[in-house]
């Protein structure tokens, strides 16, 4: 096994923890000496120990003359654990292999210059593709302290959400929906409009066969709409934030909150003051499963980072039929949001696109 | 090499003639003896040998004692060649492998009896799927007496065909528009709405980099509004069919057809009566390229056999865009047409899918 056998090796141990260290990266380590693998961990949870922590308690005194693999760079300040560089000084080691650097560039490279200092040899870069990768939602948040955007639709193979008559009871198939709650596990929140609360009553929780995380609720609700016997009110699930404007009113939210549900009062109604909100409460990841005109709004204010769509392979055709991104949309084609196809496969009996915005968009 | 082997060699000697022997199916063949080829043949056109008469006149002496291989049954009658199995006979073969039968019920299977009455060994059915597979087409004529109806479209991620302000040029990319002209290429007919011909005066023509078949251009226009400097009357380029109604005027008919335009008056504006027409004037496939309201009726007829979709990763949104299915759609998700997905790729930087209407639909 060479550098990238073991850089691959931790970014799946990093890997395996998605959905569960937020606000927090995925990281992972792995020990090894003599070419035998002495120790592996990773970060499960904000609070808990760091990836390197983890592997070097494994491997212990075998820890020393040897390299110690990170997908991402040592932290070299006090946080809410001591240093791992110098953790990894202490512990003896000789060769230090990072993926990618903090994506903080006022700390970016301090934690390699330590080890450096300190006599050890260090390796950047090795499968920093993958790691950047890994962590886009981390890195996302860091840069512009908004969630990383994940818009999600369910269609038929002709674009639509309903029938012209607005009846959309299923869709896709068991197996598409099953992937969706993935993704809510996976996600700090989730968002929706009052059209789809009103139309729908949904409860937005993560339901897969063995659990998963619940995603904050988000709704966004200008007049606080919401009804009081929804569930996203009465359930208890999870937390329930209404987003608003100071044209509701006062007796609504006291009611709302009287159910635990928090009610936000937002400047303006944009979809950039919703991002930033969501961002200051420490939101890195926002999934989104609007209807046409919420899906419109963030199309409209280029909010979008990546876009999943399953597609039921069927017709219904249909002028008058709702479609996955309503609003305004863009007037010229050259205006449209530019997308890569990430991936395109075939889930259930339906067909599953995730694509990302294109870089610079 | 098998009889496995040997079939799917006649299979692509079949499959290289797609898009030029219609009326007539693809058929190959392959004659084998002491187990080395010495006779390969196609059906090249219709009016030309049959393959097997192509691949015996290859190995001619050499034939005597071998086996032939045939994608579809040998013929037993007199068309405008005198019967294969008389020749297969004659030719003094001994064995002779067919993957599946005449699509006719009346003759099938005759010309396997003559074989075997003969005296030769014959085995029936080796990649049956794959040669029916290869010729639907034909065989949904046979049955039919209508054309096998591909549909196709060309949209955003987000299942829009224009703009909200009806801009489209060019949402897919070239290669996605150059996979279109190959399917021009093999069809017998295509088709548009008069919506399409007022809105973008084109030319239907195959424009593939080696040349290419045009089909013949068939457009739905009810009262004959088809201008008379449109490409498809002026440029000569393929023959154009107007189908129309008798509310057009005599005048304009007699002004189109001294273009060399062909005006036909339906009965009734129904897409059963539009395939039926076709049909029985021996257009055996048909390639809808039409606009929203074309593509609507063709799906409230359930006339649809294939659609073909490419989809551009590109997001329009908008409430107001046109959608590849337009007209009144299906009202309820039970009506749907129901598909199954027989591909998913990528071609260019678009999305190219292929699904068939599901058995039974």
């Amino acid at each position: 096994m060479n550098d990238q056998d073991y850089m691959k090796l931790a970014l799946q141990l990093a890997e395996s923890t998605r959905g569960q260290t937020s606000p927090n990266p995925m990281v992972g380590s792995v020990v090894v000496k003599d070419g035998a693998i002495v120790g592996v961990g990773a970060h499960l949870k904000a609070g808990e120990g760091h990836a390197e922590v983890q592997a070097l308690k494994m491997a212990g005194e075998k820890a020393r003359g040897g390299t110690i693999y990170v997908t991402l760079e040592p932290c070299s300040h006090y946080g809410k654990t001591p240093p791992c560089a110098d953790l990894i000084i202490e512990q003896g080691l000789k060769r230090v292999v990072v993926a990618t650097g903090d994506p903080n560039p006022a700390v970016a490279g301090r934690g390699l210059d330590k080890l450096r200092q300190a006599g050890l040899e260090v390796v950047f870069g090795i499968c920093q593709e993958e790691a950047d990768a890994l962590n886009e939602v981390f890195f996302h948040y860091m840069k512009n302290a908004t969630p990383f955007v994940t818009l999600k639709s369910a269609t038929t193979l002709d674009g639509k959400t309903a029938t012209t008559t607005g009846k959309s009871k299923w869709i896709t198939s068991p197996a598409a929906r099953e992937d969706t709650h993935r993704y809510r596990h996976t996600h700090d929140a989730i968002l929706v409009g009052i059209g789809t609360v009103l139309a729908d009553n949904p409860s937005l929780t993560t339901r897969l066969p063995n659990g998963g995380k619940n995603p904050i609720r988000v709704v966004l609700d200008r007049t606080l709409r919401t009804p009081l016997d929804t569930k996203l009110v009465t359930d208890q699930e999870a937390p329930t934030w209404i987003l608003t404007t100071e044209q509701a009113s006062k007796e609504k939210q006291e009611a709302l909150e009287q159910f635990g549900v928090e009610v936000v009062r937002l400047p303006d109604d944009s979809i950039q003051t919703v991002l930033q909100v969501l961002g200051s409460k420490g939101v890195t990841s926002l999934f989104v499963e609007g209807g046409a005109e919420v899906n419109g709004s963030f199309l409209k204010a280029r909010a979008i980072n990546q876009i999943i769509m399953y597609m039921a392979p069927k017709l219904f055709g249909g002028n008058g039929a709702l479609t996955a991104i309503g609003g305004e949309g863009f007037l010229e084609v050259d205006e449209a949001l530019q997308l890569d196809i990430i991936e395109v496969t075939t889930i259930g009996a339906d067909i599953k696109v995730v694509a990302k915005v294109k870089e610079g968009e």
